[in-house]
């Protein structure tokens, strides 16, 4: 693949660049909620597609992250026979905010900023994103949010915006994920994709989305390797 | 003041981040251009409000600042007789995105960092900004601009804009300006204001606009002292 056309790599979040099961299972146990964390974070995390669905539907307004993490978490606790005062259900929706990156994440990015802007593209929204990369020290050069145009990935607006925020065709921007679908959805866009598969995304039980060899442009084993393969 | 409840600060760019005329001035002699570098950069900034004015009342449809850049561009080199291919218009036009900071902007901006939010809140583009901020090395953790808003400064859309997309009170927000025009509008939409004058901005023989003693929350020489006051 040529590289040389790329001027900027957009990164999906959840996931990709923090490690959310392990990051809300540690909360968990901090807070000495009794239910297992881990089984806790995969609950809350499986309502996020059917609410974002919700509002794409127009049967929600637009709605934050924040706002849809807090939903689908009075849901969870309900579902776990939990009762948590509101101050403190309050509390533990935000650590979204405050989530880890994978060991690789801040390095790696740090090496990709020489050579490209470097950008999240992510469904949560600005403060969450502004949040979570002051708490990783993750050297993003700017913030971009499904937020900022009204529409959830993976509807093509996200995408498109991005590319027409950051001044570009969207030939010139290549998406990083490790969800083959985010990466489908950037590439019907004209985007470039570049895979990074997370195994332990989803904890020791997990498995990931299925894709096809070649699918992608790239598939790097983390921040590091893509690092390595795109020269920075 | 109470610096307690200050979360973020939000900066103009243009004049208090960046050094346009010295910037403009020198790339002007850098390409040789036979006019007078620092009267081009002035006349350049010159139509910058009148252009703002023109999107503002509907005359112009939403423009970007590399537009406005661009269109006024054209009339100043009319008004010096100078001609210039389109390709180098087009270069000169991207001076804007590699304008050199304040030598105390960027160290300042690393210390405030480390206690703030930061973000910028400019009327320039987002990929201007963006580019700038690399240029300069300028660690923002996020690029608001008025492109966002569909609004340029002063107008109160920016100015709340940005509040909400951190989701923070427009009090928990400190706007932070070399122009009193700026101040006075953020303090209007209930942020938190600091003055930091820059009497070089429009070269040698330039005037500052005036303010009253006690008209805005600080006063500070450069970003250090801004620091120093706010206690980062």
């Amino acid at each position: 693949m040529a590289h040389e056309d790329i001027r900027a790599l957009t990164f999906d979040i959840f996931g990709t660049v923090v490690d959310w099961y392990g990051s809300i299972a540690a909360e968990v146990a901090r807070i000495g909620l009794p239910v297992d964390g881990g089984r806790l974070a995969l609950d809350w995390r499986a309502g996020y597609q059917p609410a974002m669905q919700e509002v794409r539907a127009g049967a929600l307004p637009w709605t934050s992250i924040d706002g849809l993490h807090r939903r689908i978490l009075e849901r969870v606790l309900a579902a776990h026979r939990l009762a948590l005062p509101a101050a403190d259900a309050a509390a533990l929706n935000r650590v979204w905010h405050r989530l880890d990156p994978w060991p690789d994440s801040a390095p790696g990015l740090a090496r990709l900023k020489r050579r490209f802007i470097t950008a999240t593209l992510s469904n949560g929204n600005l403060s969450l994103l502004v949040n979570l990369a002051r708490h990783g020290g993750l050297p993003f050069d700017c913030v971009l949010s499904a937020e900022l145009f009204a529409h959830y990935k993976p509807d093509p607006e996200v995408y498109l915006g991005a590319a027409r925020l950051l001044d570009l065709a969207p030939s010139q921007v290549m998406m990083v994920a490790a969800h083959p679908a985010d990466l489908r959805a950037a590439a019907a866009c004209g985007l470039r994709t570049a895979l990074v598969p997370r195994p332990r995304e989803r904890g020791p039980g997990g498995a990931m989305e299925p894709w096809r060899e070649g699918e992608f442009d790239l598939v790097a084993d983390d921040f590091i390797a893509l690092a390595d393969r795109l020269g920075a």
